[in-house]
């Protein structure tokens, strides 16, 4: 099969004819119809101090998908060849206090798809049965691929109350605006955008957002205080990373609000914790994965019912032996969900 | 001052000229602009038999209100003259083991406006401070007044976590419509309003539920059964008081559903525990008023931000001398809320 | 090998010689040390209108286990053979909607060991490889066998924040006790035991209850209310099925508590929602099996740190062969926990 | 009336005769009959930089406090005259949002009693009535007067659901000490007390925690990793402030847990968000105050019902003339609380 592999320890992937994966009795094989470009995969291609730490070419990367089951594993009795399916991407242990406990996104010996495994970018993929996830028949590719990142929006908003809420959300990638789209969705009162892009901030306006902040070019924290009469915002969803933004969305938050942090900054951030954290009566929780599954659950009703429209964030969609454009767009920035179809390759 | 006093033991209330009220240390005098009628005035009005039992003649009901402060108590400090202001009709005590846990709406000893008290179906009422709830300067008259019952159905709803979620409304009285719009603005997947009046459920409608269901004409379970891909809802909204109707709603529940209960039934309801509630594993949650005042923030929120209109459900809007045509009209059910204005009467 | 068979449809059961289980792929096979009786066991020893309704003799019966594993099917990799272990007894099927909320206990098409399948009753039994759970080492055998049960005492008390908080038990069986003694070690306040039979409530004494009643000898509502100073109980955890039971747990529970119930009336209870649910703002809360398998490791944590002494519960110790006795035992109703053991049988 | 008095911005403080306080309609006067010295009254008796960019010389110092009723104002009505009380030191606005959603004590408005106000080191103190706490009468002076510090640790500790749970409390001063008892009396697992002196981790024995770690003197990580089996501590209660300690709180936190912190570092703390946050998954709850006044109503049950022995933390009892001895032991740290008795001086 075609599949794009990380072939070598250097910037770039290349498309190379590679065995179909062979599967066990737990797993399913997945003909894939799309995929979608996540900023690790970017990562992974650029090659950059992370990719070097945690990969090791060469392999298939990519893990956004969805695709059809064409072959399953003896002991696999809840799907059926056919099943329209995309998956969850991270494999735990099952054995763990976090899985014994039902956080098995917390589960502490998680495999990542397309990082510490073959991932997705090719015409086959393997996964655990577990791990699949039945989608809707009448769900476009471009949705179903990319229902993996969304589900990381999903998960950040909903960890909160949001209904009649005041959020903000930090850092205007895919993601956030995703996150934008759900909080506006659910019944947030206000929700404001903040990036320092206005390309992206752009987008934040196509999903809804109630006021678009440019952080380069307002004083956030005042502009926040006025705007809800010196109250600060009863949610943050931090998705920049960037620290100066994070320590503004403590300014900003209110007197026992909620910081939902799913960004991962690349070095360590100085808290002032006195003021910031304890006096206010804040909660600052650290968001990954998504839960399994109540999260694809969620997702799956915000899409069927169309509380949310993702079609504007998927600015570009491509063929697969195009991926080159796909990368160079997501390494430029201005773009949103860059989404790959293998349907034209077989 | 003019107030519609419930004047003798028998069907009926008439306009008297009676003294203004006199205020307390902490209380203040609420000049009114405009009352709205709840059912429980109309039990009032009609002498029925919880009113025998419940209330004492003569006396000035009501208690839904909106008005402007003229006069205040020598130790209240949170409030202006001049102060454009609604009220929380549960008078707590403030001592007692649910007052000290933040409960104040379970109270044990709530006195209630307009049924233990005077109530502000007049040109002035008094209210305590503590009770007083400050609206936005350009909230109409006839929105302002409808807050109290709307806190109920905030209270019913929002109890739950919503968003995503499918949720059944059962019993379309003004708290049935005003839980379909709180349900929708708060990213319920599917709305299913319930109810067995035609009227009713074509105000729902204009409340924009997903589904609409007589369920006279239909059989309800099979019908949300087979919406709900047999899984039942997530939430039931209890406002109808009907001991079928709670059988039923407690039928197309799914496993682990809420089972909010507003809706005061008149007699014992036989409950199947064992296979409705025990192997089920559901919450039934009673509700009773509103948190004090977590709730009316959350009304002001939905009202402020637009993510209800509860325009459609005012159907009739009358002069405080026309009393009577109100209460035909609540007698009479063809309406949702009825709406008196005051201010015509200087 | 040797198992106690439900061999006729009518009272009684016998130790017969039958193959020993063959498992799949995803199970394994688990030699017995030791078994406990259950109340679900008696009903189907008596043949009783619900045992006639529910099981399919012949088939070996018995779901209170611990064991070694001593074959693991080919797709296992989470256990070895020689691991000392019990299981949870609901099979779940892991593909609906409750399953994929994290909600496995309320799995819609839960199937019971030893009630849908064969149970463990023997000297040898096939779980799935998912329900096992792994018992620490220096677990006493007798102990190990009654973690089932005891964990729908944990799920019922702990379903609701125990410290501080003054709890009722109604119903003293088995389960009850074991509930005194999680609510005693999780900080309730108080803890009222209540129940008719003496030989009960002088155990619900050994598992250090603060108070006692028997509601055959005094008004459990006066009682109540005079040692909690009026406000009635935070928590009642419902363990009799009873109707005059059900009715006074309602009454002496506080305006906004929680109402636990465990128990399988077996007829309808009829319930004044008006005043003992909607204006008490309380909650009713449906309990079943346990959390899979959150509710495991409360009971792992619960008798490794010694929080609870299980053993004057356990009244009872006989050989496999015996059950005769063990069952008359729980026929009589003057025992606790019966546990058989398997090891001399070999 | 005889007063502890901050008579100049230097170090130290006196006794002087000054004006018995006059009351407003809302408050109480309060005949003191025991106070406790608070951290925060050492940092004033030091003068300090925080002591001195927070009061105001002269004025009457001093929180925590148990004594009688004496006068009221003239709106007072749940209070009577010998009422013996306590009282929640924080005054707050019941107007901003936080109050107006049952979050007082995380009022933006907060006035701190003997920091922004004339305090309790007198023979009276005026008090607000909302402010009251009735104690039951046979609680000894000695711990009324420590209820407000307590109520930090039962906050702090039962913000997270404790039965069951590992619990790391680090920094064992009063407070901390406190919390032992809290988290062991509601069912923690295992509690482990982790200090750097020597007398304070003695005291923490006799709270009887399961484990006395001293920071100096062993690797906390992997000593707490090795008693948990590698899976770190579900709850960390951080009380001590220190950077090193807080970094060590998150690293030996499981995934998913729980870190509440009631310590106020004088200076930032760099996290690393990316590894100790967001892939863990954890929450960090910052804890101010207690909850009016559910956390007093906790503090009541724990003493009432004798779950909690705070005795062995009272080191030192003395007369209020005796201050400057109890100043020097808080000084020099080798006490628990220290309580100095106003009786004696009338």
């Amino acid at each position: 099969m075609r599949a794009l592999v990380k072939h070598h320890s250097k910037y770039g992937a290349q498309i190379q004819t590679i065995d179909i994966p062979k599967i066990g009795v737990n797993d399913v094989l997945v003909k894939v119809k799309a995929v979608s470009i996540c900023g690790t995969d970017l990562h992974i291609y650029k090659w950059d101090d992370w990719a070097k730490n945690r990969v090791n070419p060469p392999y298939t990367f990519g893990h956004e998908f969805c695709g059809v089951v064409v072959e399953k594993g003896s002991a696999v009795s809840c799907l059926n060849i056919g099943d329209y399916v995309s998956g969850e991407t991270h494999f735990v242990c099952y054995e763990c206090n976090q899985c014994l406990n039902e956080k098995f996104h917390l589960c502490n010996k998680t495999k990542i798809l397309g990082v510490d495994t073959d991932g997705c970018f090719a015409e086959y993929v393997k996964i655990p049965s577990q791990n699949i996830w039945k989608n809707n028949n009448d769900l476009p590719y471009k949705l179903a691929t990319i229902q993996e990142p969304f589900g990381n929006a999903v998960h950040t908003v909903l960890t909160s109350n949001v209904p009649t809420k005041t959020v903000a959300i930090i850092g205007c990638g895919p993601i956030g605006l995703m996150a934008v789209a759900v909080a506006k969705a659910c019944g947030a009162g206000k929700v404001i955008a903040i990036d320092i892009n206005s390309y992206r901030l752009s987008l934040a306006s196509k999903m809804n957002a109630d006021y678009i902040f440019n952080s380069l070019e307002i004083d956030i924290v005042s502009e926040v205080m006025k705007i809800t009469q010196g109250n600060g915002v009863d949610i943050v969803c931090e998705m920049s990373g960037n620290e100066r933004a994070i320590k503004q969305g403590l300014q900003i938050l209110t007197n026992g609000g909620d910081f939902n942090i799913l960004s991962l900054p690349t070095k360590e951030v100085a808290i002032d914790f006195t003021n910031s954290v304890v006096f206010k009566g804040i909660k600052i929780q650290g968001i990954t994965g998504r839960r399994m599954f109540s999260t694809w659950n969620q997702i799956r009703e915000l899409l069927v019912n169309k509380l949310v429209d993702l079609n504007p964030l998927i600015t570009h969609e491509l063929n697969f032996s195009n991926y080159e454009e796909g990368f160079a767009l997501m390494e430029k920035g201005n773009c949103g969900k860059v989404v790959l179809y293998l349907e034209e390759e077989n």
